[in-house]
């Protein structure tokens, strides 16, 4: 009856999304969300930070700036200066969560058919977005140590693929591998986008979740040290995964030519951003509310990312490969031989849910490969959760079996 | 350096975000903002219904669900009924601003170069919008009495234009005109879309904003009385205008094959938005806060607005044309032998500013017309703005006499 666009005509929904109605499910257990833990939450400090900000309650109320409010934007440039990375008021906008960056970025860079590359596996919500604005998906594989940027210089010197407009990647415990890219790539990594005039969109949720191993430049702090690079840096980064998504507040850092237009897309998209959640952002950064609070977090993340990472170990041996990741909210797994999706049907069954690694591909999926977040679930529930998932595997081999 | 898309190759932002810089002048009086007066915000009334949202914390700080927080889906689907439109929960979806449902909508229904249709003058942001997902837009004109249906039909009946995709109308209280569509033209607008099977699009940020006349039905809810016209009316309404802007809290009814769409489109474009002010907003509906509040929002606006059209009459006489609206923010006015880009200029030196009429308009422009905010200016400073506004018409006038 209505004549839909090409991306929905035939409108597919977040995988992810998909599971969400076995959560209600009583005694299910999840490692399948991307949801920090909701009992980490700072619920006291934003309570605080919520009625500072509502005094003038103007500022809460009214329509704001459209690249974000002055005292959130400030605060983030100091945040950033923290992180290592050094930016002026004009290369920064905030945006609702660093989705919509990756949007707004998207609208104004990639043409219909244009070339984008990404890691792979990676993020289905990006994955998504590219589909959205037909560009033409080309991926890199992703190993332990990240992206790998040797293959990615291969594809470019070979000039197998069109000139990509763009490359995108999670450098720091990545979604969904949580595999970090090393100091040495992503040295490589900017001089190639240097070289073959690209632009590297580093997304950055997680990179202060580190709870093991020594921290690292961002690509955009890394870039102040690469002649040229930091033209070809756009840098995504937010607060809900340190604070609270719920505050919807991500931002982005780039080159001006490029955020002084996703600016001007987003006047267009939404006008602004909630300017009292971002109010609620700014006070309970200038407090300095994010430093005392998020070692709380990250402790209790190493906590329960050893506790499944021992828990595989112990319950399926051999049967698994995964990688410990040093940070982040994700394990990455592979039951050579298994289908994750048959495996998920009787992990169902057990009470216990995980994502398919096929959510993740643009193209071919490795079908043993299955995602593990241990960031909601206790440490009791990530032991018992385990046990299930065992307890699934084994119907799955049973049932492959010649009788 | 950077390959833009076509639309941002030579990008223009907002011609009245472009104003916003004389705003901080010393004594400069506008009429030139599209904000609601911030004196007249329920400062208390949103404080309690914060405190309320923040009981559980976790519903404001956790992700939520891309078509918005159940609560708030109940409140609107009540108040909807109450303005005499019914809709079921999954007619119905939030969105940041109704200024991303437009968006949204635009991605899921128009390919670029399908023409869509809007009433002229029209909000800019629309237009923009429009461009940005590179339609071909074709404009009706709108007179006192709202976009001129008999034009309309003599457009589709005449087959000038293809088959448009839809149709934008601000049928009451429209922004910039101040128009409100009739009840005739209502119906007449309705039976077209369904003869010619285009989505109309009712922006309905003003409705409530009634201070004069009997009010009308919205084009949401005459559609329940024509046949099949339901399946062709796509309504957009806000909180922005009548509580707050800063609470981005905006909403989208309509056929459920589109909103189902636009919903996974959201999920894309930023996953939900706040649920913090989302729950506020809920909160503050189902108080009753909104039906007690608004009487004063209304009863000011409606002073505001004579003491604006009495002033311009004592002070520009014939020299204005102007229609007095009977609800929200607008007048438009016609200076005839005038280019109100010239009077702005002189205005600016006076210290008063509007928004000269070009803004609104998708092709050759009426350059003797302006929009007028009477929306936040105090009663004293309409008057002493008008009085500006004469000052600097006189400029002109003496400007353009040869000596």
């Amino acid at each position: 009856m209505y004549a839909f666009t090409s991306p929905f005509q035939q409108p597919s929904g977040s995988p992810i999304r998909e599971l969400f109605k076995y959560l209600g499910e009583p005694g299910m257990i999840s490692f399948a969300g991307g949801y920090p833990a909701s009992d980490l939450f700072d619920v006291e400090g934003l309570r605080l930070a919520a009625q500072r900000a509502y005094d003038p309650a103007v500022q809460c109320l009214q329509y704001g700036p459209t690249d974000g409010l002055p005292a959130l934007k400030r605060e983030i440039v100091a945040l950033m200066e923290r992180r290592g990375a050094t930016c002026e008021a004009d290369e920064l906008m905030a945006t609702t969560g660093s989705q919509q960056g990756l949007d707004l970025l998207l609208r104004v860079l990639v043409e219909p058919g244009d070339v984008v590359l990404t890691e792979e596996p990676a993020y289905p919500a990006t994955l998504q977005a590219f589909r959205l604005q037909r560009a033409k998906i080309v991926t890199v594989p992703i190993d332990a140590h990240g992206i790998q940027v040797e293959k990615l210089a291969s594809l470019l010197e070979s000039g197998a693929c069109a000139k990509p407009k763009l490359l995108y990647t999670v450098p720091t415990f990545a979604n969904p591998t949580g595999a970090t890219l090393s100091a040495e790539r992503r040295r490589a990594l900017l001089a190639l986008a240097v070289k073959y005039r690209f632009v590297v969109v580093e997304d950055d949720p997680y990179g202060d979740l580190r709870f093991a191993g020594a921290p690292l430049r961002s690509l955009l702090a890394e870039a102040e040290h690469i002649d040229g690079a930091r033209d070809w840096v756009v840098h995504f980064a937010s607060l809900s995964k340190i604070v609270a998504p719920g505050l919807r507040v991500g931002w982005m850092v780039g080159p001006r030519e490029i955020v002084r237009r996703c600016v001007i897309a987003k006047q267009t998209v939404d006008l602004c951003s909630s300017p009292w959640t971002q109010a609620v952002a700014a006070e309970y950064l200038a407090a300095g509310a994010l430093e005392s609070h998020l070692p709380k977090i990250t402790a209790a993340y190493g906590v329960k990312c050893r506790e499944l990472c021992s828990a595989l170990r112990e319950e399926l041996g051999d049967a698994i490969e995964f990688a410990q990741p040093e940070g982040g909210m994700f394990v990455w797994a592979r039951l050579p031989g298994i289908n994750a999706s048959d495996l998920l049907e009787q992990a169902i069954a057990q009470k216990v849910i995980f994502v398919p690694g096929k959510a993740f591909f643009a193209n071919a999926a490795d079908s043993a490969s299955l995602r593990l977040s241990f960031a909601a679930p206790d440490a009791e529930a990530i032991r018992e959760g385990v046990r299930r998932m065992k307890r699934a595997y084994e119907a799955v081999v049973t049932a492959g079996r010649p009788s």
